[in-house]
């Protein structure tokens, strides 16, 4: 049994926990190797305090679910069966005595899916096990980390790619297209999220979608990108000048600068998560554009681009060594434009070392 | 008001529920034709019987949600706040009795939403909403049909330029990067999902993974992609020839397209969906390869890639006017290669439309 599946059967244990139900892909991945893309499918992973493990699947992920290294029993179904009848078979032959403390990810598990278990276990109390996952996820090992800078090489790469693709008069789908196309080419098989470009007036709208806007001299051009290597995301944000822009644009450039900056310079372990945040709201706030910063200054970054934790200025949690988090402030003015400067992070013994790497100098584009 | 929000007032009425909460994505994009992407974050439409409707949404998407024509009151909030104590709020403002049927979608909605509201409601029966939504989504109006014809031919484009850039020694993924160029250079913001180019025996996997992979002349060449066109999908599969081919690929074939044929010719209003999953498995059964074909003949497509119907061989359900889905039927023999052949198909007044109209005829590609 892999380690991460023995530090959740140890939890389940400890908890007096009879079984845990993992639907998630992000959970399953991260507990046995296996990616998959359920859609309406059910692919559940079911773990016991003392006895071994099985996952339920659709036949036809069944080979691939094996070829990913998974030993233990598996349950295959065909699309016209109800998965839910052979799940309370598998249950009830693992114990005839009734399943009383089930944990499950609630943020994930559908209701209609947590009225299925009940079914099979009408007994049961629903407890979560998403905080004792995301504890263990958000502290990534050494191999994970190996992952994540590599992954987050590749964003810097797309923004490189980005950048060489600016010309006057194209299009924000062009060079999302052209940025994605050289990734792809070089063995990238999935962005982290849809790539984001966007000019002018757009890049003011922290969450607007590129389109056929066409790039003028003297816009700001965003880029917002990242992949998926190996099952890890990267996250990086840049903004750039196309031709000489505004004093006002500067301005506001060098404020997003300083204050990306005021919260790294915050990181290491031990600080509290909403520091971070504190230390680039203020220079954000002084600058006189507090309003125009809408959002949380980051969020942890590993098998989901979104993970815990979450970097707002309420979180009393404290920053652990080997946590990986993106820092990402921004001034976003409708009608004229915004910035957002991003960066992935990770937190090493004394502080904190920058996994993206890509230039953060206003660069002006000729 | 417009008239999807209206027919899910009425039936809100109709079923004495007290409020409809719609949190997915998808059905908050056909209710209101706001598109979002909220992640871990909370956007949701609040519906009642007698009352106007609110949606809850972050603050920073605000300014998305007017522009995309929402008349009616929108909550803001913050990252650091929670959402939930705004909906309590909102929800005691709007009456002073308690809810005590409300309808979600049980399938999306997830269980520790699910907590948050019978927190907020603690009287609260939760019943479905998703089959009645289901029902109105699967039959499509003229607006809906004539976006999934231009999605479709946008399909056929993609694997056009697939063949196209078909050449000995390139890999799968070089081949994903050139359709994907090629469709978001023409303004496609989004494929309904991974772009799937597969080569030889990894056509054998019918869920495998585009990869570095090289193509040899005498392999099976499988194609699945599509694109979201404002808001609605499409979903192709074609498969080609590199080369000259076996005699048993070029049987697999045939067999294939004989059942995607049978398939296609029982379509017509009143056919159970049932039958059109047998049309195809008859044909692959009589060929010897039943036990090669592990899915369903296929789903209803829409604003989602996957939606109802979903046609299995024990889905009594029948088929009407104006619904749209896929039939796929594939033949998989691992180490050997897969054929599959997917079209997109409108119900017409007494038959079907194909809305994918690229050539099924075995191509082999020299």
């Amino acid at each position: 049994m892999n380690e991460r599946l023995k530090q959740i059967t140890h939890w389940i244990k400890k908890t007096d926990t009879d079984l845990a139900l993992i639907l998630s892909p992000a959970n399953l991945f991260y507990l046995s190797r296996f990616e998959c893309d359920p859609h309406e499918r059910l692919i559940g992973l079911f773990i016991f305090p003392d006895q071994e493990p099985f996952f339920i699947c659709p036949r036809l992920e069944e080979s691939r679910l094996i070829a990913s290294g998974w030993e233990y029993e598996i349950i295959g179904y065909e699309d016209s069966d109800n998965p839910w009848d052979q799940v309370e078979q598998a249950l009830k032959k693992r114990s005839s005595r009734p399943y009383k403390k089930i944990a499950v990810e609630k943020e994930s598990l559908s209701f209609a899916r947590a009225e299925s278990l009940l079914n099979c276990s009408p007994k049961a109390h629903l407890i979560s096990i998403t905080e004792e996952l995301n504890r263990l996820r958000a502290v990534k090992d050494r191999e994970e980390i190996q992952i994540l800078k590599e992954a987050a090489q590749w964003a810097d790469y797309g923004v490189k790619c980005g950048i060489e693709a600016l010309t006057e008069g194209c299009t924000e789908l062009e060079v999302v297209a052209q940025i994605e196309y050289e990734l792809k080419k070089k063995g990238i098989r999935e962005m982290s999220f849809s790539t984001m470009v966007l000019f002018g007036e757009h890049s003011g709208d922290p969450h607007g979608t590129p389109g056929t806007r066409r790039l003028k001299r003297g816009d700001l051009v965003l880029f917002d990108l990242g992949v998926v290597l190996n099952g890890y995301c990267s996250d990086i944000t840049r903004t750039v000048a196309f031709g000489g822009i505004s004093e006002e644009k500067k301005a506001i450039y060098n404020t997003v600068l300083q204050a990306e900056q005021a919260a790294l310079n915050c990181c290491r372990p031990g600080t509290a998560l909403k520091e971070i945040d504190h230390a680039a709201r203020k220079v954000i706030e002084k600058a006189g554009y507090g309003s125009h910063f809408p959002h949380r200054v980051g969020h942890g970054l590993g098998v989901e681009v979104h993970e815990a934790p979450s970097i707002h200025n309420q979180n009393e949690n404290l920053l652990m060594e080997n946590m990986t988090f993106t820092v990402e402030p921004g001034i976003y003015i409708p009608q004229l434009g915004g910035v957002r400067i991003e960066d992935d992070v990770l937190v090493t013994k004394e502080g904190i070392e920058l996994l993206t790497q890509f230039s953060k100098e206003l660069q002006i584009i000729e």
